[in-house]
């Protein structure tokens, strides 16, 4: 049985927004920002610089680090600490995504095997810790308690968050609030406080810092219900791409929240057996996607991530039009039209 | 078999040194500190407070904050900082505890199941998350980018020195040297940080800052290799205290070194089989016992702990006689004799 769920019904759709206009804007300062990564995530315990070179040098879109220096550079900033401070904000990514893969026990990331399967997970743990101990040694480096302030507290909400889900787990009882108060602190928390920071490092206005932050909580909103939808999402397997992770490891994001909502009885059995009792089969997974389906509930979940991706636009609304801002602007909607 | 390791020979030993005094001292300032720590380790994620109290609230000596509060005391401190930031090294230190147990796969500390065992690994890696970032939310409460500096290099000397064990585990090859650096970077790091912030928020000249540093590096070296000895002491077997985790786990800690470098084929020949291949049956911990006993590794352990304990009083005597510097002198011996 093939499983068809098109997310995209608007046939007449213009070219797809990309980040490339906001990676050419950023290019120079990410290549400092990159040197800093690789220069500041050594030690002389080698399995150290060899995991994080695995999960930071394999890449990613570096879109949290973008950001920072988007976010300054929106401000006017010129100088260097925008840099470190991206380094950081990527250091605590980094060590959030490594104890991330021991939580859900995962086996592949971006289609490479995960660190904690290469390395076993006592090192993905260790190695976690010391990236996030490395991140706040720049941090004092850069000297602002502001700063620090605002990433300690995000680094307090992320590990808030990740707690928050472990315990939904399984659980087809989550509420829509609950969701959205899971991915708020796990993903948004850093989002925000990446865009904030590019304004501190500019002593701009408050203002403009909780314009910044707005823009960088919304969009990590909208960015993580996307990933939520792309986990169940038949363009991403046609692509070749792993879907179905969330639904194996029992976390209930909003597509399976919804269809749970708004279906019938037998479904919610099967829900419940699948999600709550962790008891699936094969097959299980197409008949997930095609409940989802019969719901709409992925192209709602865009919806919703539309939804924060127009608060995330008009926060940015007090700042002078520039190219900067345009791209600032286009990098939420790549980060909704990635899932068609 | 019977195996009686007496790690005490001089029977014309005075009176057995306490933490009485030391504790009577602080005992006011340690008061606000446990409720500094019982209220900041609230969070509205229940299993958050749940799980650190298990941890938190269990007790244990509170070695580290006691030592930040004494060298506040020592250096004639009458504020409320040292309070606070005594709490953010138990945090950090509690954060270790939590990720060790799962790297170690611990199911007892202190006679007690280990969070682990009661939540699973992935609750312990995200609440010592949590605790870390609260660690250092706290220490940016208080401000100082000096007391910051030091914190947040020890965690990371700290991660280092967990990875550089881990990497050690079922080598006996290891050398002192190597051992040497695990335990000084996992263990005395934040002992040496503990004590030094209570120089700092004293606002001492350097050189009481240094002397400080310098007690709490030696003192937490002394410390660990006592705990390394008494993992393999019979007097604690028979105080019905476990033994052998460490053998169980494969570490290489100093009285397996020794015995190792000392012994003959035959004994080498054991030793890699449990050691580096991890092949144990029953009866291999008493032999254990039985070749350290054989090649006095306990006790001279032991008599290496009393070298750094030396080093460590010694650091102290830049400071006026007073009853806190006595107590200080006596922690070190109570970190010693706690081995009889």
């Amino acid at each position: 049985m093939a499983i068809i769920v098109n997310l995209d019904k608007r046939k007449e759709q213009p070219a797809k927004a990309t980040l490339k206009r906001l990676l050419n804007i950023v290019e120079a300062d990410l290549a400092d920002t990159n040197d800093i990564i690789l220069e500041r995530m050594h030690s002389e315990v080698e399995l150290i610089p060899t995991l994080a070179r695995h999960l930071i040098a394999a890449g990613g879109k570096r879109l949290r680090p973008v950001l920072t220096l988007g976010a300054a550079k929106l401000c006017g900033y010129e100088g260097d600490r925008a840099k470190k401070l991206a380094a950081c904000v990527e250091f605590i990514h980094t060590a959030t995504l490594l104890h991330d893969d021991v939580v859900d026990e995962s086996d592949l990331r971006r289609g490479n095997e995960t660190a904690n399967v290469l390395w076993g997970n006592q090192a993905s743990v260790l190695v976690g810790d010391f990236l996030f101990s490395r991140s706040f040694q720049l941090m004092v480096e850069d000297g602002s308690l502001e700063v620090l302030a605002i990433l300690s507290n995000a680094s307090a909400v992320i590990a808030e968050g990740e707690v928050m889900q472990l315990m939904n787990v399984g659980n087809t009882n989550t509420t829509e609030d609950s969701y959205l108060q899971v991915i708020a602190s796990k993903t948004a928390a850093l989002f925000a406080a990446a865009c904030e920071v590019g304004a501190v490092v500019a002593e701009r206005p408050k203002a403009e810092a909780q314009a910044l932050e707005s823009y960088g909580r919304n969009l990590g909103i909208a960015f993580q219900l996307v990933d939520d939808a792309l986990d169940y999402s038949a363009e991403q397997q046609a692509l070749g791409k792993a879907i179905g992770d969330d639904f194996r490891e029992g976390k209930v994001t909003l597509p399976i929240l919804l269809a749970f909502r708004r279906g019938n009885a037998e479904e919610r059995a099967f829900w419940k057996r699948v999600v709550e009792d962790g008891d699936q089969q094969d097959g299980d997974l197409e008949q997930a996607l095609e409940i989802i389906g019969k719901h709409s509930a992925l192209e709602d979940t865009i919806e919703r991530a539309r939804h924060y991706g127009a608060m995330a636009k008009d926060a940015l609304g007090i700042f002078e039009d520039s190219e900067i801002k345009e791209s600032l602007l286009e990098a939420v909607d790549f980060s909704i039209e990635r899932a068609f």
